[in-house]
């Protein structure tokens, strides 16, 4: 019988691999790329970005001695060639299930994966550390790769490590993995230099210009001729020393070249393992190759989330997934957009993610007033915080673990001079799938004890709806919003805005001995706790705080003259959290309470869906019931 | 009586100095410098950056329409000229001393500071949002300029804020005051390409190069000539526009010219008022131009701690402090030295500050071992953790509120994948006169919901010496050290080594009724409120923690068993802090305790001596000592 991949189903290591000779390594690419569609197809993940370095991968692991030699995954969407040629190829139907195959690169996988990732810019910082630590442990023979996009090169910690890349003794060999792309399109002024050399605009201008003046030497005949391509070469040899940004940090700089020519890619690797020094070799990629729909839409096929049709490329139906309410992200895209119309000094700030926010919807209609300033978190925040200096009324949205990025931001540009901006953490608490770089696990932690700073969490699209209302309001000062991924509950949710006061909470459920606190959307699994334990007569009350900071010290007042046995839930660290702010409080007027706190331990979540994950870290509806049932037998 | 500032004199505010014509500004500037010299020499300040500019200040607000022009100040070392020109010459004598002029920056302070600052890199990302928002509020006469160093250069926000300015519609004008210093010599290869432009090299090696082929056509008599010349314009024309960095970034760049020439300066500025688009001037500058001390020793000179005499620059004694025990920073740095001695595998990382930090001790002695990464404290801890993941073992210092910097970094390059970094966070705590920028107010808070990391504060330079020694024993994983900056009290710290048992408190005092719990140095408060305390018979009892992570449960368990009444001290914030630890750990086993948390309240904390600020605060030893006669009443 003939089997559907006949070379890939030899190779499980990189040794496998090696053993073909270079002509084999076409085919090879074409098994890998069609056993990655087939998987992807059943199995949801990140999808493009990894048809786009199949050629790459192979080669370099053809070259490279792995796992001594080091390679290093920028990001680590575009991983998934990578793992199935070390050793996980037959776990990957398992990708990003609970327990199952890491959606990124993970030290702790195998020790193929030189480094944990998931956020963008780090790879040239830590395989410069790689590449150092080799030449200090006098480690000739191990080379150290760092493949990163040109998306994540924008961000600007890949800039500080290109800086003192250039100035220490080190072989590192960085590969700009160029396809123009982040996750939506890459801007900034970076991605039209990359599009300048890729096309070769400068070269060719100076060829011309030279040309131009040089060709009036013609007439003096063949002699003459000869040293204008002399002349030319000279310039071309400067040129690309200089004019080019990499050399000009001190890299030397090799391309670009044809990133889907796999045996030009795999003489170039070996060519460039003799060259010493930090180097940077510049390949032209397209995101999706070899998949027709996802090159034709790359955004859309960065990652799927449900099975498809691979030759139509249609989403299969999900029978069991009853989606309720729309997703978060449209409730602030939708909503922002409407204000905007009102109110013309909104504007909206994305770092890279303007699909993934629903940004995109505003600025379909409001081209001028959004900005995406590339993978840049830092810049993303001051520089909306400039922008609010002069009136302006800036929605920042970034993802709760990546506004980690821009922490000290906050803290100094924002909330120190007081400055209006909106931030919007989209993805906060347990994302789910993308595991544990991406759980948005401890912003309450790192925004609490921020001075100036307005913090507040939704329970639903409605709440969230009026939270963007209110933050936008004359005199709110700098303002946080937090709410989770994906859909919510209430399908009619886009009433008329109502003012939300600051610092209030509210009761949702009246109940007797034990009152239970959350705060955001987890407050909706207490909802579900209420109803299991209705049917045994228990019946705790239910507030919903809305505001983490300024807490509503009144209504805690109400709840701990009622209430002695009190439950804490929220979708955060329990270090430094909610409950612990509700701790704060109590214990500088209250003895005698008891307060179970439940949230998210003080541990790395791995990847799972969401409901997984309330369960493992104790908050899901079932053991929220369970846990008043504990406290009321104690 | 002639006066000694006869020009400053008259000069309150920019407007009085635009009275004047241009061929006055030379002596504007001489009385400028003379007149911080005069003061700084009395009242200790930033000292060097200052005279470095004072030509720019002066032609910028000559030639600006300030406050309604908008100036930002990158850091703010060098904004004391500005301070002078715009209301504040008669408060200057009062710089950095508790209600005094603000050490940085602040819009708090002065309309004709734009932006607050105080941290690196953060201007053109502000100075970008305040562009931007001046086209979209059409107002079109209202100009914008960061002023930059080439030190803050480096730092990733820098570039992230130039790739978007290049595609943003803004006619924002970047200063870049090239000197080669941040407060250290800049390190870097962004340095190294600033110094091949200032020299002209790039240019000169282009023009060399063709000249060389080119003279061959020398024979072919005068018309080949001008067809050479023509080449070299040709080539010069691309040069510029291409081979420089910030023009393949998509800004124009003019310069470099000399930025101790007023009168140029003011010209070229009017000139570049109108020149739409985003744009680039690059000077060139002496840090602590016209005073010859401070330019034969820069880094010495940038800031002064006491008073000195002008003329031989020797500094003037301090009588009134007693200084007991060597600095932290000299702890640090002569330590690490040792045990560099011993442990082949220690490497130490600082993002430009190894004088600051004393980092430099050890390179003197290991320069090869000893990593400046430039301004850029997100790629320090990444780069430290590929080295980790290599085997060496690095020690990465960086200031308590320069470390907020790198806190995505802590958790996703180094507290995920439990790399032994150690993090050595100096400035922890109130720092002093440096003010709300640099206070280490939020370290404990920010690291304490991190899985996987052992954080860490001594009590005294012993304890750091032989935490610092513990941190590099084997399988430690990440670890934390914070420290505060200044004096310690024991001259004779340099003991053997002793492992300290990770996770483990002590006891310092014996007591009854109230027990004392403190985290880090801050404990010194709490011995001398005993010594208060024990003259009116109240002897509470003092534990020192020593770890805040892991928490000594055992140490707590006997101390809530024999004391009801706990007081916590920190020198932290009290939100998320040391406190809040010892309350989430009380809440899960522990009622009716009364447990008083003492730390920094929930605003930033403005400048003055850590004495007077921790008196603002609540826990100096006073305080603390009033803390415990109040608990006792209740």
């Amino acid at each position: 019988m003939n089997s559907k991949y006949p070379f890939l189903d030899d190779i499980n290591y990189p040794s496998d691999l090696k053993k073909l000779s270079i002509d084999k390594l076409p085919a090879v690419c074409d098994d890998l790329r069609r056993y990655i569609i087939d998987v992807i197809s059943q199995h949801p993940g990140h999808f493009a970005a990894g048809l786009g370095v199949v050629e790459l991968t192979v080669a370099l692991h053809y070259i490279y001695n792995t796992p001594y030699d080091q390679i290093v995954f920028d990001v680590g969407h575009q991983a998934y060639p990578h793992k199935i040629l070390t050793g996980r190829k037959n776990i990957f139907t398992t990708l990003r299930s609970f327990h199952g195959m890491s959606p990124f690169p993970n030290r702790d996988e195998s020790e193929y994966d030189a480094f944990t990732v998931g956020h963008a810019s780090t790879s040239i910082s830590s395989a410069l550390g790689l590449a150092v630590a080799a030449q200090k442990l006098n480690r000739k023979d191990q080379h150290v790769i760092a493949v990163i996009g040109d998306g994540a090169m924008t961000g600007g910690m890949a800039f500080e490590a290109l800086n003192n890349a250039g100035i220490q003794k080190n072989n590192l060999l960085v590969i700009l993995n160029d396809n123009h792309m982040a996750i939506d399109p890459n801007k900034g002024a970076l991605n039209d230099y990359l599009l300048d050399i890729t096309t070769s605009k400068t070269y060719n201008r100076v060829k011309n210009d030279v040309w131009d003046i040089l060709g009036k030497f013609n007439r003096l005949g063949p002699s003459a001729r000869q040293f204008i391509g002399k002349v030319e070469n000279g310039i071309k040899y400067v040129m690309m020393k200089r004019s080019n940004l990499f050399e000009g940090l001190g890299l030397r700089y090799f391309g670009p070249v044809d990133g889907h020519d796999v045996v030009h890619l795999a003489q170039l690797l070996n060519d460039l393992k003799n060259i010493k020094g930090p180097k940077l070799l510049h390949i032209l990629t397209v995101k999706g190759k070899g998949y027709k729909f996802a090159e034709e839409n790359q955004t859309k096929w960065h990652a799927t989330s449900c099975a498809f049709n691979i030759k139509t490329g249609q989403t299969l139906k999900q029978t069991n997934n009853i989606i309720l309410g729309p997703k978060f992200q449209d409730v602030f895209g939708k909503t922002i957009t409407t204000l905007a119309e009102k109110n013309n000094k909104i504007v909206g700030v994305t770092p890279a993610m303007p699909t993934g926010c629903s940004l995109n919807i505003m600025a379909e209609k409001f081209p001028d007033r959004v900005f995406d300033v590339g993978i840049a978190e830092e810049h993303a925040v001051t520089f909306s915080a400039g922008m609010a200096a002069q009136g302006l009324v800036p929605y920042c949205n970034i993802y709760s673990s990546f506004m980690q990025r821009a922490y000290d931001q906050i803290i100094h540009d924002v909330c120190l001079p007081k400055l209006p901006v909106i931030l919007c953490l989209d993805r906060a608490g347990l994302v789910g799938a993308d595991g544990a770089t991406h759980q948005g696990a401890f912003d309450i932690s790192y925004l609490r004890h921020i001075p100036n700073l307005t913090i507040s969490a939704p329970i639903d699209e409605i709440d969230l709806r009026n939270l963007l209302y209110t933050a936008q309001l004359p005199n709110k000062g700098p303002f946080s919003i937090r709410y989770p991924r994906g859909n919510g509950y209430n399908p009619n949710w886009e009433v008329d805005f109502a003012e939300i006061e600051i610092g209030k909470g509210r009761k949702l459920a009246d109940g007797e001995d034990v009152a239970i606190i959350s705060i955001g959307t987890i407050g909706h699994e207490v909802k579900i706790a209420l109803d299991i334990l209705a049917k045994e007569n228990i019946f705790p009350a239910h507030f919903d705080m809305r505001f983490i900071k300024p807490l509503d010290t009144e209504l805690l007042d109400n709840i701990f003259y009622k209430f002695k046995k009190i439950i804490t839930v929220e979708d955060n660290s329990l270090l430094g959290g909610f409950g612990s702010s509700i701790l704060e409080y109590a214990s500088e007027k209250y003895l005698s309470l008891k307060i179970k706190r439940l949230g998210i331990p003080d541990r790395f979540i791995e990847h799972g869906s969401p409901q997984d994950l309330y369960k493992v870290c104790g908050f899901d509806s079932e053991s929220i019931a369970n846990e008043v049932k504990n406290i009321l037998k104690n």
